[in-house]
Formats: structure tokens, sequence, C-alpha cells
């Protein structure tokens, strides 16, 4: 059992010693991805599901190895649908005339009761299709879904993107945002995420900075990937298709009110496929080394959001021509950050940019898991002095993230600068 | 003044005598569209916006010439926002943090509350770019728009789409919904028709059965381009990629709880650009006469749902192999229903059916307004002695809507079977 | 009868009198487009051909009260058809095996023997449809083109873009140029041309400087919309998707050889769809004035190729920083340019250029024709001193092509700079 | 060195021990690709090709331990660049002004006289891009590449669709078909191989029925994964987007004349991306053994062509409903075919089907080459008797290819029916 208590939780750094992190395996809802509806769901492509989950094994034990404490999804979530009034809690929720019709919900919800926590948590993020519900349980308005045309219709969706845990929530130093994600495909990761931090024991009464998966929020849409709280008081943030003007000015806000953060750089991104977060683009390596893509990285506008005495609260500053890594840097109190670009000749690291080759997660200052096939860039970090521990990509990487993407971090120490 | 007063409002038929209209003119919104945003606005085109308002003051004055009482909403919104409240109301909830963001909102709203009713209403249709707000009213925040590069933001968005106001409500029989639209591109039209219906004088207090902008309706998406109440207590409502089983199935509940219906015949649609609303290939000319557009409405399956004494008080009934047609006359009591296709060769009938040329509107039985440019179909519809009153097509139908789309009946005459 | 021999024929300016120019009338190859193989058509949306002739008939009048000679394509070509000879010739590179299968090129070939020339150019345009042979001609081997299950396959392709006479073949000073297209789908266009200019007898003869539609020109792709001889031995040439340095070296070799032209000037052209050719962006209206969209001229490099002493003929210069107008302004020894930018504000000049709107033809200097739908672009023309004559764009537009691209001069005086 | 001549080169059947096959490795035609222009060279995503290349080392090997001989395009086309002539003839034909660009001609040829035949053969696969040339042989001309604004244009184009060999010649019975592709970047696949068949000294004098690439095809494209010689002189061919009417009945006609074959089965296919060639939903695993995608199968339409005395030689038999795998089973003389369905639920046999899972190579009867990831295909097949030798798809896959497609046989044994 945990002693930690969640009060003990929080991420001070991209790079500090990493203690807790979640992630969530390939499942169900990979199995749901066809050649018809990966577009829908945000993937380029189908996977083989059974190497993919072969392959985020070897991910999670290269993270134990290194005394990592690995919080796998679907485990918390069977853990927290054992809590008395938490499987109410999400399927009163979950389980509505909005998303399976009036004259389904009483025989999908009596199905769902029956459903140990394990199996349930299964079904919650792998989605429940129509024709999941057994004999027992399908009332004449069944017939509407039109299973036998092809039409393959979910009495609660499949969430495939739940293999990237760093978009959903943020631990920003000692509390967390519970984010609302740009796709409407997307949304209800952020729901399973609040019945965990509000009925598991680990994590109930965390800290909650910004966002309720219960409310509309409009443009303001926030995703972790964006998101890098980078120590001494400094939060980077991606503004991108995904990560909006509107989000990201209320989530400073509710840092400064905090006094959990003092300074916001902001990289406002060119809207772009290829740059759909910040940290496809850009990560840290080192205290004082990122990597990063530059066809893109030089497109990116700087500003710095710092708390005001005057309403709302919030000051910006238009950082001009400066470069981000300067501006970051001077946020750091580092003379400069050193930088290691994607590898390779304009072809190969235009490819490797793609294949998350940037997308580095550190595992202490100077350690970092990225993708086996980005072979010139991890050459690169390791003659720059990186250890690089790397990990299959070739069915992981197919919905387009490497290892910062797949991972939430819940503890990890600062670090001095 | 109007003397009628909203209970009597009702639209009990589809070709009954038409006596009250909503329509929304061309104007700033459309001058939005561009070649690259016009895809996420929904049109295929931009259009010329004067001869679009030419053409669209042509169509409400043959609407008139008939006797119609044509209510235009930037005209009913103006006079809406002139009520006490109503201007409060509504820019209390759409100058907020989530769509202006937190710096923004005092100096929005400030500026729109210069702003004399007319001109909001323009607004509030129109969108407002943050390039539109006067140099007062610009703070600090504005610099994350980044206007000089080209990104244009909107502080409210354009809402091109009202022009189509069939889809937005429904007047079914004594009542009305306030629709969940699907894309989310358009939900704000809802929430202008709320503000209409909430404070308006002449409208306020009309019985809503269904629907409510100011919730989140999930899946349960309902657009009226797919309903028709057709009289005899039966409604048909297509099952479409944007009307969805989960909104029927309400709907249907709702109307049979009030006495409002008593058969909803639903149109299962192939997923199909061209066959987005049921009114798209399938609209009433004459109280026994249709025109469709065969290809598509044969590969639709029919189902009937009927009032139940069992919660969740809608049977579901799977009209197999039985044509859409035969089901839809039995249920009228007709011996059956004469059928206009298309017109011309099977080149011409794929572009008519485009070009809108089955979205006919009745004025009264037999009478119908339809696009110029489909003259095979509206040569097919008088050969069947229908009186076919023409409108210019050219830039109107860009957005893939004819007569049918661009009316909302309010006030419409019962027919006899 | 014209009395004038092609040895007359001749462009020797952009905006001289223009005396004698080919159009193509809408016909029954925009009557084959449907909203399914539009886009493979290359138009964007389909049209009411009906009223695009009427209006492309206006545009011809007034061509022709300004004492323009107006040929016409469908003419052109019975006319040639009727030559002896020339049908064999033309049926013996269309009706082969590998355009129609070997089991139907006797049935078709005989078929098409039975025409009169105006039918069979109707065909040779519009294109022949399996489902146009008449019962008498079908053999076993029309089983294979599946007509019943709703297949539609040409014998003949249809040839919609032949509106757009200009790309297809250049009078370039006293020469012409028989133009390899970029798209297969428009390659049958310079074969007709190569027919007239082989038999009819007022064109049999001209200077040919480059090119043959029966090779295989592979990457040498050439469309007059690049393509501007404006006079003082200069042409323009738009280096961009279609038109490409493999052929505009090629085309520049021969002017040079032949002493027909002393400079080209290319304009790199970013490749855009909206930017496809240099006439949709740029067109002169006056010996000294030019109207251009500059989103998209900022953005061009240019280089200058001027005759060579060495093989292969064509010296490289590249301009460096220069603006392409300063580049032009000097070719024409003109002290600068006048330039008429797109007008309106951000979005109505990126609709207008879109529509056309820089896609001026010039009848004389200062007279040019234009859509009527760019009442801004059009505007400031008059103000800067055209008259600008309209023609109405609702139809011929949606091809993407303006009064310039419909336009192919054959006879057009100097201008003095 | 060989000593068998071509005359004894041939394929018999599907399934008859395969004795010497032609491949190609993944190499730099493969290190060009990027996520930019993956799209225009028929890829769906980017390789990691070092992975590929062993994945393929694999394949072979697997291939040499059961005595097949493998050829490698590679070390054949350098074989071929090493006989005198062969390199003239085929740079005669590459290095022209249509391609390079008339001021590039003379520096390009240069700098490929002076490689050995093994870089050459790399370059003629793998693409020159501008950027290769060695800066003695940059001319003034270069510069109108403009390479500097990250534009990337080709010498030669690369041609990484040569993984796919099965495509670009087809041995049917005793000769050969050198095809027409459907894809302009595809085009140069087939000249390479006539420079293969013109000048090798183990390749030249076979027989060709049909096909020459220095000629223009038309619409008459013909690609190997639509033909199958099955043996009992019946040949498969699927009628598809690549493979047209106007080729196959060329080729039947052909090989009737030629008395190699007998009777042609043309199977009519839906126009599909995932049904892009007859073997990608359809192939032998043993003489009386199919697998196959019934999705896609059951929507073809069949046809059978057989000699006829009569011009053109071909006569074409509409099979109307008759199931194609009956007609094949009747062709071949077989009772019946047996049939392994793709393998899975609808998620996965869909996915599957797409992965090539269908795809599979005989070695010899009941003997089959296929990609891992399609498992369950794979266990179907093994529970039907057939031995399934697996190899790595991960990156192999990602042009939509799999074991059939990356294997042109050159000698198959016939089977007895």
């Amino acid at each position: 059992m945990h002693l930690v208590t969640s009060t003990a939780y929080g991420v001070h750094s991209e790079v500090g010693r990493l203690r807790k992190v979640l992630v969530c395996a390939p499942g169900l809802a990979h199995r749901r991805l066809t050649p018809t509806n990966a577009d829908d769901l945000l993937f380029d492509d189908v996977m083989w599901v059974e190497n993919a989950q072969r392959d985020h094994a070897d991910f999670v034990n290269k993270l134990r190895e290194r005394d990592v404490d690995v919080v796998e999804l679907h485990d918390l979530l069977a853990q927290t649908m054992a809590v008395p009034g938490a499987r109410d809690w999400l399927l009163d929720r979950k389980i509505v005339a909005n998303e399976v019709g009036i004259g389904l919900i009483d025989p999908t919800r009596a199905y769902l009761e029956t459903l140990e926590p394990g199996r349930l948590a299964r079904y919650l993020i792998g989605g429940l299709a129509t024709t999941d519900l057994p004999e027992d349980y399908r009332s004449g308005h069944i017939a509407l879904a039109r299973e036998s045309t092809g039409v393959r219709e979910y009495l609660m969706p499949p969430l495939p993107n739940t293999l990237y845990t760093r978009d959903t929530t943020c631990w920003l130093y000692g509390g967390l945002t519970l984010n609302p994600l740009y796709w409407p495909a997307r949304h209800d990761e952020t729901l399973l995420m609040k019945a965990v931090y509000t009925f598991h024991p680990d994590y109930a009464g965390a800290p909650v900075w910004w966002g309720d998966p219960e409310l509309d929020w409009g443009q303001a849409t926030f995703e972790g990937g964006d998101i890098m709280p980078v120590g001494n008081g400094v939060v980077l943030m991606g503004m991108s298709e995904r990560t909006s003007r509107q989000a990201i000015t209320q989530v400073a806000a509710a840092l400064f009110e905090n006094g959990a953060a003092e300074h916001v750089v902001v990289a406002g991104m060119p809207k772009l496929r290829s740059a759909m977060h910040l940290d496809t683009v850009f990560t840290f390596a080192d205290r004082d080394l990122v990597t990063l893509y530059p066809a893109i990285m030089e497109a990116v506008h700087t500003f710095s959001l710092r708390p005001s005495d005057q309403a709302p609260g919030v000051d910006v500053v238009d950082e001009g021509s400066a470069a981000f890594v300067d501006v970051v840097a001077k946020a750091l109190g580092l003379p400069e950050l050193r930088v290691v670009e994607t590898g390779g000749d304009v072809y190969a690291s235009e490819r490797q940019q793609w294949d998350s080759g940037n997308n580095a997660v550190a595992l202490e200052p100077g350690v970092v898991v990225t993708y086996d096939r980005n072979t010139q860039t991890n050459t690169l970090l390791r003659k720059a002095g990186i250890e690089v521990v790397t990990i299959v990509g070739a069915e992981l990487g197919r919905g387009r993230g490497g290892g910062h993407c797949m991972t939430c971090p819940i503890v990890r120490d600062p670090v001095e600068f």
C-alpha cells in the first residue's frame, strides 16, 4: 500500500528524478481501431495491439528498473471502481440518454452493474459497442443502431488516446489541472481522471488548480503535451491548435493566485499537424539541455505571462523577436540552453520529428527514454552526454506520440539552476 | 405590433398554408468566409455577399406576396436585444473567459455595451473579430491573438449557417425544440434563439418540447433539416450524420408525453455528405406529392416510433423492407404518395440533388419555392401540377441548402388527408 | 472567309489592341460534371450549364462589340473536321486500343464516322460515354464497362477545361507553343489544337516554337496561364505546380534560338492551389499597370533567362531579393509599374483573388474584362483610370478561371514602352 | 554464373514450387520518404529504413532456405549497368531535357558517368536529388531548383515502390509483360526493367507478350498485383483502379495469339483504396485453397475472356451473378476452392486486410509467407493445413503491400489440377 498521501504529490521540473508516473497500456480501445475509423479516433494508422502491449510493458519495466513507481490507468480505474460510490458516480455521468439513448439506459447500466471492477475499467477505456451487450440486455431500441448494416455504434466510446496520459491531467508543482481536451473524441478521458481524483484513496483531495470535465469549456482547451513545469516557478505552455489562449491565461491566473508559479512562458506555435503539441518539437533532456526541431521552433513567437495586481491578475509581455530558448534560459536563470537538434539530413530529421524524435521523457537529469527508430537524434543526444534508454516505437508511435506523451508524472523532484 | 400571442404559433403540416416564417438574410458572417476558412464554417465555396442578399430579398418578397409574415433574424434579434435584461442575459453567456479570454472580457463587454441593438445583432450573427475591437478597448492581452501574423481570432464566432434557419429550432405542432446542432461551429445559433424565445414579447413563453443550448447534449444532436411535422399526428425524422438516435428517441418521448404527436417515422439515412439531411433528398410539394432523389432514398431503412405505457415511453418498430414513402403514406392515411424524382439524366439528377433540387418549401398545398437552376426537376414538378416559384440559387446555394433549409415555419396550417 | 494567312498571326503584348482571340463555350463537357467527378475534372463545383453558356455568350458579345474577331473552339474544330484527312488524322490518334479497348475500336470509329462535323466536334470536346454509343454500335466488349453498376466510362474523355483556352496553346510574338498540360485529364486538349494547326486552312503552317501533343514531355509541363508575352522582347513565365523549370528553359531556348524573344523573366511561385498560375495573381491592365494579389506575389522569387552563346543557349540569373514587379518594369524599360492590389479587407481580398479578381484580360491599353463579383478590385482599377467591362462570374468562375484564362489571343498588337 | 538461359524462365501457377524470384531491398528511395512527400510517393507513412532492410533481408533468407534463387533488383541493375551499351541506353532515356532541364543534362550525365555500376544502380532506384550533384557538376541552371527555399527537386525520381516488384513485370507462363503502371510516380520502374531484359545476359531475349515503357499507354494501365497465372491455361486479372479494361483485353489478346493462355478470368473490383489490387484481397495458398477478404470479394463482378476467331480475337462473357471463386474453380477443373477468410472479429479482419493479411505468396503448394502481425488469419491458414512462414511487417507493410506484392516470380513450376 502507498503510504504517501496525495499532498506529497507534485511535479517540480521536467528533468528532476521521476518518482511516480501514470501510464496507460494499449488494449481494447486499440483493438477497435480500423482503417476506416482511425482518423476519427486521431490515429494515423492501425496497430498490432499485442506488440504494442509488449513494447509498452518493456517501457514500464525500464521505468521500474530506474525505481520509478509506475501506475497503470486500467489498474487505477479498477481500484477506483471498487470504491463505494465511485461506480455510481461515473455511470450516472456516462450512461445517460444523450450518450446511449433513452431506451438503452437501463439495460446498459444493468449489464455494467454485473461486471467486476477490472472488466468495467476495460470497457470504460476500451469502449462498449452495442454488439458487446449480451442478449439479455438488448431492448427493442437496439434496432435503431442498425448493427446488421455494418454501422458501429458505441454505448461508451473507445478512448485509444488514453495511451497519451500526458495530455489529460497535468501536475504543475503541487497541484493539478483536469484538462478540457481539444477533440470531442477525447473528452471522456478527463471524466475518468476526475473519478480517480475524487474517489481513489491515494488521490482524492489533491489540489486542483483548474479544470472540471463536467463543465463546458468552449474555446478554453488545454492539453498536457503543451505544458511543462520546468522549475524555478516557471511553466512553459505551447499555444497551439489544441491549447488555446483562452485556457492558458486562465491557468496562468490560477497558478499565480495560488502562488504555484510566477512566470508562464508561452510558445506561440505555427498551426501544423506535425507541431500539434510543444513536446512534439521541444523537450528537456538535462537541466540545461533541450532537444528540438528547428524548422518549427524557429517559427515560434514567444510571450511571457506574469502576475499582476490588477484584474484579471495576468500581465502579457510580447517577447518580440527573442528566441524561445533564450527566453526560457533567462527564466530559469541559466546563461543559455544547450540544444540538440533533430538528427540526420533534411529527410531524416523531418522523419524523426514525425516519429517523436524530440519527444523525450527524462527519468533524472541527463537520462531520457526515446524511441529506438530515431537513431540519429539519439546519437546526437548521447554525444552531448545524455544517457538514452530506447523503447520500440514501431506500433506505439502510430498515434504520433513518444515517451513524453505516454507519461503523466505525478511525483518529480525539482532541479537546481 | 403583433397581436397574436405565442400560444397561437404552431406548424401542423409540411404543405398547409404558410402564415409566418423565420428567415435570416446573408450578411457580415458571409463576408467573413474565405477560401481558407469556408470548410471550417461548413460552406463549400465563398459567396458574392451582395448578390446573395439581393437573391434572399427576392425570396422574402415572393413569400410576402403570398401573404406570408416573414420574420428576419437580424431584426428579431435586434428587437430582443432592446428588451431590458436580454442583452445582459446573452452577453453573460457569450462574453466569458472560455470564449474571449480572461483579459478581454471587460473591454469586449464594454465595447458591446456601447452598441445600439441593431449593430449588436449584426455582430452576434456576423461574429466579432479581435480586429473589430476599437483601439480604446484593446488590452495588453490582445497581443496573444497574434493579429499581425495573419491569425484570425474571434471574440464572438461568425455564424454563417444562420442562413439555414430550418435547422436551429423546429415548431412541431404547437410547441418547439431548441436544437443541439451537430457541428460545434453552429452551437451558438441555438443560444441566440433561446434569447428570442426567452425575452422577445411575441415569442416568450412558447412551449418548448425539448432542447436547451445551455446544456451539453453529447451525442444527442438534432437538426431541423431532418424533421418534418407532416400532420395527422406524424413527424418524420431523418436519422443522419447530424440527427442521432439519441436525440430522436428523446424528442419522440417528449412529443408523446405532451400528446403532441402519436407516430414518429424514422428514415435511417446512409452516411453521405450529399445526404446530410432528410430534406436534401425528400420534401413535400403537395398533400400527397413528394419530390425525392431515388439513389439515396432507396438506401433508407425505416423505423416507426410509437407511444408506450412502459418506460421510456417509446416503442421501436423496424419496418424492415417497407419503402419509406409507403410507410409515410400509410401513416398519413393516404393510399399512396405521388413521387417526382430529381430530373434529367444521371449527370443532371446528381447535380440537381447537390444543388438542392429536392429541397422545396411549400407555401400552400401545391405551391413551392425552389432554386431556378434545377430546371429539369422544376419542370417535372410543374407537369405534376405543382406551381413552382423560383429564386436565384447561384450564391445562396453554395452552403448546400435551398428554400426548405432557409425557412423555419412558425405558423403553418394543417391539411386534410 | 478570313483572308489573313496564319503568318500574320501573333501576340506582341499583354495589353495592345486584341484583334483575334480563341474562346470555348461551355457545353456537353460541363453537363458531364457532377459532385462526384468534379474533382477529377479539376472543377471545384458543378455548373448550371445553360447560365454558364448565357454568360459566356455575353462575354463573346462584349469582345465583338470592341471589334475583336472571336473564334469559338467548337466551330473551329467542326471546320477542321470538315477538311479532308483531318477527321482520320484525329480519330486515328484518339480511337485506339489504349483509350477505348480493342473490342470497341471498330464500332466506336464506325459510329463517329456517321456524324457530321459539328456533332463530332461536340463529342470531341464533350466526351463520348459508353452509354452514348447507339445500340447498333455496341459490341460484346461493352459489358466490361459495367454501365449497370453506375460506373461511367468514356470512349473519348470530356474536356471541360477547354473553357480555359489560355492554357493549351500560347502565341508568343510571331509563333506558338502546343503545350503539354500538367494534368493527364487535360492532355487531349492539345491534340485537338494540333489538328486545328495542322489542317484548318486559316491556321495550318503557323510557326510552332515548341511542343507536340504526340510526344511524352515528362516533367516538362507548360500552361498558358503562366505565360505572358509582355512586349519589348520579354516573356514572363510563372514557374508553378503546372509550369516547370524543365519546360520553361526549353521554351526560352527555342524563343532565343528563333530570335522571338531576348529575355524571359521567371516568377518562382509558391506551390499553392490558390496560386496555380501566374495569371491568377498577376495580370496587366495597362501598359504600365498591373493588378496583383500581394500575399502571394510577395513570396515570388525572380530569375532572368537570357540568350547565351554556349549550350544550351540559356543563361540563368538569380534576381535575388529584387521584387518581381521591379524586374519586370526594368525589362520593359519602364521606371516602374503602377500596381492595383486586390481590393477590400483581408477577407474580401482573399475571396476576390479566389474568384479571379486579378485575372483581367485587356482588350486594349487601359480596357479590361473581369468578373462582376469582384466589385472592390474593379473599383480600384477604375479609380486608377482603367475601363473595366464586367461579365457574370457566378457559373463561369467555378473552375477557378476568369477572363484571362478563358481567352487565347491569336492576334494582339504591340505597345510602346 | 547462371547457366539457365532466359528461355527456361516462366511462371506456370500461383502455388507451384517457386524456383527463382525477383525482389528489391529497401534503400535510398525510402530514405527520401518524409511525412510531407509520402503521399506523392504512394506510401501511407514513413519507414525506419534500417529495420525495413533487416526485415527484408530476413524475408530473402527465408526464401533462400527453401532453395529459392532470389535475385535482388539493385544487384541485377548493377550487373546490367556493367554491360557495354546498357548505361548509355538507359541514361539516354532518363537524363533528358524533359526530366532534368536543358541546362543540367550535361553535368548530370557527366557525374553519373563517373559512378561505378553499383552506385549508379543505387541512384537509379533511390533517386538523384539536385542536392546530390557534387559542386563540380552544378551549372548556373541549378538555381532554378530553389534548393535554399526547401523545394526538393530530383534529376532522377526516387522509386520507392520498386519494393513491390510484383507490379512492374509479370511472367505469365513462358513470357512476360512490361507493365505500364497507373501512377506516373512509378513509370520509370518499368524502364529499369526494360534495361535488364534488353541487356542483362541472363534475361535478354525473353519473350515479351505485351508492354514497352518507351510508349505511351494512355488508359491501358496494368499492374502485376492484379495478375495471377494460376495454371491450366488460365490467368486471373483484377480490373481495378490500376488495371484497366483497355489493358486487360490487350494482354488477353496477346496471350491468346501466342497460345500462352486460353482463358482470362476478370475480377471486376469495386473502386476502393483498400482494394487497390486483386492480391490485396485474394491470393492462393494451395492448389485449391485461397485466402480472401469477403467484404470486398462479395462485390466483385466476374467476366471470362476467351480466344475468338474474329477480330479483335477476344470474346467477353459476363458471368452474371456467379461467384468469382466458383468461376475460378471451374476454370481450373476443380470441384470447388477451399476458402480461408480474413480472421478475427469485424475490427480485426478489416485491420488485417489493410495490413496485407490476404497477401500471401506461396513457395510451394501449401507453404506461404505472410506478415507476422496478421496472427488470426495466419492461424486460420494453419488450421487449414497450410505451413505459414512469417516475416516482420512493421516497416515493410507501410506502403500497403505484403509478401505477394514484394515478389516477382521468374520461375515457378506448374501444379496438377
